[in-house]
C-alpha cells in the first residue's frame, strides 16, 4: 500500500457510500443562500481554491461551496440540509491547518485531508466546507472560577488577548494560532501540555451540532462545574473526534493563573541519547517543568538557518518553567543539575521576554525550518507518542531507520510527554521516495506500538492512518467505534471515511 | 413522583424490555457452572443474601445467581451466554458500595441500586450477579513511566501496599476501600480530586468486556503512553458508565510521586460563610491544597461523638497539603493566611501521621457519625457540585431549605471542587418524611443547574436522578447517551434501566 493507493481507495470508498440528492452545485448554492445569507455562502473558484488548497504536496481539490456560519442555528439548518440531501459536510475552523490542528501537523494532517477531499468536500457531486471562522465570539469570562466560554471560531490568540487583564491564560499552545473550536475537535496539545495537558484535560463543555441538526451541550445545558458525574462522558467523546461526529460551535474551557514567574532556558548536550535521558530524569523527578521540547542537531541548524538564531549545533533541549518568584530558580537548578549529570555541554537561561519569545517562535517554526533545508520539498510529520521509559529506545530506532531508508528527518518534539515528530523532508514528485517515507513512517507506528506507545500523539488519524489505527485497537476496538459513529451519524456524512 | 413511585415504573419498565430466554434459575446455574466452574457460582440464600442486601432503607433484592469471575475470559463467556438469553448482568466491585462507588455516595446509590435490583439482579425471572473481587491481580507497575496496570477486583489499600516502596500513590481516595473496577465504572472521586483528579484524569486505559463477549481495550490493546490521539476517547466513555456500556476487567492508571512533605491542618470558623469564603480564595489564589473540606457544625459535632474527637463545635475546614520540604511549610501559611482574613478562629496544623489519619479518618466515617445522630435512621446523600463562585450561594440555600422543609441535614464537602454533600437522615419508615427529602433533594439538584452546575458531581446518577439528568442535558443531550448505550448495548442488558 503506498499513499496513491490509499487515495485510489477513498475515493471509491465514499462514492460507494454517498448517495447526492441535488440536481447541480447552483441549487445546493441557492439552498444554502437562502439558509444562511447571500453573503455567507460563495462558490466563488477564489474562495474554493482558499479552502481546498493545502501546503501538502498533492494538487488541492475544492469544495463546490463555502459556508460561513454566523451562527449555531446556521449551522444547525445547515446540517439539516445536508443531512435530507445526503450532502457530505466539512467543518473548517481558521484555516491554519484543516480544524485547527497545530503546525506540526499541518503538513501531515493536510497529507489526511487531501485524501478526504477527495471524496468530502470535492466529490464528483460536491460537498459542503462549513468555515467557522465567523463564529468569533467570546461569550463569557469568569475569572474567579477560571474559565470562559467561546464561539468555535474565536482564536487561542485572541482569547489570550482578550483575558490578559485577568491575570489568567489558556495555555494550549499548538504553535499556530488555530481556532479554539479546532482545537477542541483535534485535540489539540503541543509545547505546553506537559504541564497544563492537552484539549482532553482543559475542555468542561461543548455545543454541538449532531449529523441531523440537532444542538446539544456535551456537559450539561449550562454545566461549568469543575467536575460531574452526570451521565456519559460526552464531553470527551466530542474532543478529538475530528468532525466526524458533530460540528463543535461553542467550548467552555478551562483558565489556569499566569505564572507569576517564567524562565526558559537552552541546553545542549553532546548526542542525543544525553539529551533524551535527562529529560527522562526531569520528568521521573516530579519537577514541574512547563515545556520540555528536544530538538536533534539537524533541526538545530535548520532553526539557526531559517529563524536566525546562533545556537550551538546539537542535540537541544528548549525548556522552560511557570511559577513563583520563590521558587522559579530553584526549577531552574533542579533541571539544570540534571542536564549537568547527563553531559548537557551549557545550560543558557533565558529570562529576556522578547528573546524568549524568538525561542518559541523559532521552535513553532521548526516544520518551516525544516522544509527549507532543501528547496521545492515538503515535510511529512511522524507523530509517535511511546511511555517515557521507552523514549530513548524510540529515537534510536527513528535515527536508525533514518538512515537505512536514506531519508533527511531533522527530530523535535515534546518529548516530555513521550511525544515526538520526524519531520520528513520530501520531494514530492519523486514517487520511490515517497515510498520510502510511508515505509518509515510504518516502521516507527509499529515500533510505537510494540513498545505501548500510539501511532499518534497529537495529529489524529485522518485517513493515512486507519490501518495502523486497526493494529493499535484490534478489530473488536475499531467496531466499536465504528458502531459510535454509526448511532451518531448513520448517513456518514460528517468528514465521511475519515478516522475510521 | 416520590421515590416508591420511580421503584414502581423501574419495574415496569424493564419488565416489559427484557424477555429472559431459561427455563429457570436452576437452569441458569448449571449453565453458568460450566462456564465458570462450580466453586465460582453460588445460588444460596446466603450468598444471594450478601449481593442483595444494602444500607438504605428499602428491603434488599436478591440476584437469582452470584458468579465470581476470575479471568476476563469467563467475564467474556458469560455475557455471552447472558447475552444469548437476554439475562441481565449486574457487575460487582468489593461490595463496599456496588461498584466501589465511595461510602459518602453509599447510601445515595444504594437507593438507587435497589430500584435497579427490583429489574436487574432480582426481577421475577433472575439475573446474574458477577462479583469481580477474585479478579485481584495486580499486572504490572511501571514506576519509571508512573503507571500501573490492575485487575477490576484490586483495591485502593492494595494497590498502594503493594507499591509503597516504589515511591509512588494511587491517591485517588474516596474513602472506601474500593475496588479500582469499580472507581473507575462509577469515576470515583472524593477528598483528594482537588489536586489529583478524578478517576476520569487518572484512567490511562480500560480492558472492558462489551455485551457482546467481545473485550477490547479502550487505549490500545497495550497502550500507555501519557497521551494519545487515536480515534474516539474509548477511555473516558467507559470511565463513569456505571457498569451500562460495558463491564472493566482491567485498567492502566495513573501513578503519582509520594509527596515529600504533607501537612494537615483543622480551622474552624465563625460562621459557614466564612468557612466557604476562605475556600472560594484559597481555590482563587491557585494555591495546590491537596484537600480542602468543610464540615457544618451538626456535622463537626457528629464526628466528635462517632469519632471521639474534641474539635470546636463550629462550621470546619480540614486542609492537607502535599509538596517538598521546602515549600509545604510556605503553603500552609499561605492558606491559614487566607482562612483568617475571613474571620477563621484556629488554624491548627497536624503534623503527626497518627493523628493526621485519625482527622481523615473520621471525615471518611461522617455519614456513619451523620446517621448516629438519630438511632435507626438512615442517610441520603446529596450531590451537587457547582462553580466555585457559586458555592456561597449554594450552601446558604441548602441550610435555608432544611430549615423550610425541617429537615436534619449535616453538611460536608469536597468544597474545593465545588462539590458538597447534605446527609439528610431520615426515618425510612416515615413515608411523609421521605417526601420532603425528595423534595428537598429536587430543590437542591435544580438550584445547582440554575446556577451553572451540575446534579452529580460524584455519585452518579442510577435511577434517582434519571429525570434530572433530562434537565440537565435536554432531550437532545439525553437522545445522544441513548444513541450511544444503544449502540454498544442493544439488548439493554447491562444494568438495564440505569443512567438513561
Amino acid at each position: 500500500m503506498n499513499l496513491i493507493k490509499v487515495r485510489t481507495t477513498s475515493i471509491s470508498n465514499i462514492l460507494h457510500k454517498l448517495t447526492y440528492r441535488y440536481a447541480s452545485s447552483q441549487a445546493l448554492v441557492t439552498d444554502l443562500k437562502a439558509i444562511a445569507g447571500n453573503e455567507n455562502v460563495s462558490n466563488s473558484a477564489s474562495v474554493r481554491e482558499q479552502h481546498g488548497h493545502d501546503e501538502s504536496y498533492h494538487a488541492g481539490h475544492e469544495p463546490d461551496v463555502v459556508v460561513f456560519a454566523q451562527s449555531t442555528d446556521h449551522v444547525s439548518q445547515i446540517v439539516k440540509y445536508c443531512a435530507s440531501k445526503h450532502i457530505p459536510i466539512i467543518p473548517w475552523g481558521t484555516g491554519t491547518g484543516l480544524e485547527g490542528t497545530d503546525k506540526l501537523g499541518f503538513t501531515y494532517f493536510l497529507l489526511n485531508c487531501i485524501f478526504f477531499h477527495i471524496g468530502g468536500v470535492t466529490a464528483p457531486k460536491g460537498g459542503v466546507c462549513l468555515n467557522l471562522s465567523r463564529m468569533d465570539k467570546i461569550i463569557s469570562v469568569n475569572p474567579e472560577d477560571f474559565d470562559c466560554t467561546v464561539q468555535a471560531g474565536v482564536t487561542r490568540n485572541a482569547l489570550n488577548t482578550f483575558i490578559r487583564d485577568t491575570g489568567l491564560q489558556f495555555p494550549i499552545d499548538p504553535g499556530a494560532n488555530a481556532s479554539l473550536g479546532g482545537m477542541c475537535a483535534t485535540s489539540a496539545s503541543g509545547t505546553m501540555a506537559v504541564k497544563y495537558g492537552t484539549m482532553r484535560e482543559n475542555v468542561m463543555n461543548l455545543e454541538v451540532v449532531l449529523a441531523d441538526g440537532s444542538i446539544i451541550k456535551t456537559s450539561g445545558l449550562k454545566g461549568r462545574s469543575r467536575k460531574t458525574s452526570a451521565g456519559y462522558n460526552l464531553t470527551n467523546l466530542f474532543v478529538g473526534q475530528e468532525g466526524t461526529l458533530g460540528i463543535i460551535t461553542e467550548a467552555t474551557l478551562k483558565l489556569h493563573a499566569t505564572p507569576e514567574a517564567v524562565l526558559a532556558a537552552v541546553a545542549p548536550f553532546k548526542d542525543f541519547q544525553s539529551a533524551v535521558d535527562a529529560t527522562v530524569a526531569i520528568m521521573q523527578s516530579g519537577l514541574p517543568v512547563a515545556r520540555i521540547e528536544f530538538l536533534d542537531e539537524k533541526m538545530v541548524d535548520a532553526c539557526n538557518r531559517f529563524s536566525k538564531l546562533s545556537l550551538d549545533v546539537l542535540p537541544t533541549l528548549f525548556l522552560e518553567f511557570h511559577g513563583s518568584n520563590n521558587n522559579i530558580e530553584m526549577q531552574g537548578q533542579l533541571a539544570e543539575e540534571t542536564c549537568k549529570s547527563f553531559e548537557c555541554l551549557k545550560f543558557n537561561y533565558e529570562t529576556e521576554t522578547d528573546k524568549r519569545a524568538d525561542l518559541w517562535k523559532a521552535r513553532h517554526n521548526a516544520i518551516y525550518a525544516a522544509q527549507a533545508l532543501r528547496p521545492g520539498s515538503k515535510a511529512y510529520s511522524t507523530d509517535v507518542c511511546v511511555p517515557i521509559s521507552a523514549l530513548p529506545g524510540m529515537i534510536t530506532f527513528a535515527k536508525d531507520a533514518l538512515k537505512r531508508l536514506n531519508l533527511l528527518g531533522p527530530i523535535v518534539g515534546h518529548v516530555g510527554d513521550g511525544n515526538f515528530h520526524v519531520f520528513l523532508i520530501i520531494d514530492p514528485k519523486n514517487a520511490e521516495e515517497v515510498e520510502r517515507v510511508h515505509e518509515y513512517s510504518i516502521a516507527l507506528a509499529k515500533e510505537s506500538l510494540r513498545v505501548n506507545g500510539t501511532v499518534t500523539g497529537e495529529h489524529g488519524v485522518g485517513i493515512g492512518k486507519k490501518q495502523l489505527l486497526i493494529e493499535e485497537f484490534g478489530p473488536a476496538g475499531i467496531n466499536t467505534m465504528k458502531a459510535i459513529k454509526q448511532a451518531l451519524d448513520p448517513l456518514n456524512i460528517l468528514n465521511p471515511d475519515k478516522v475510521i
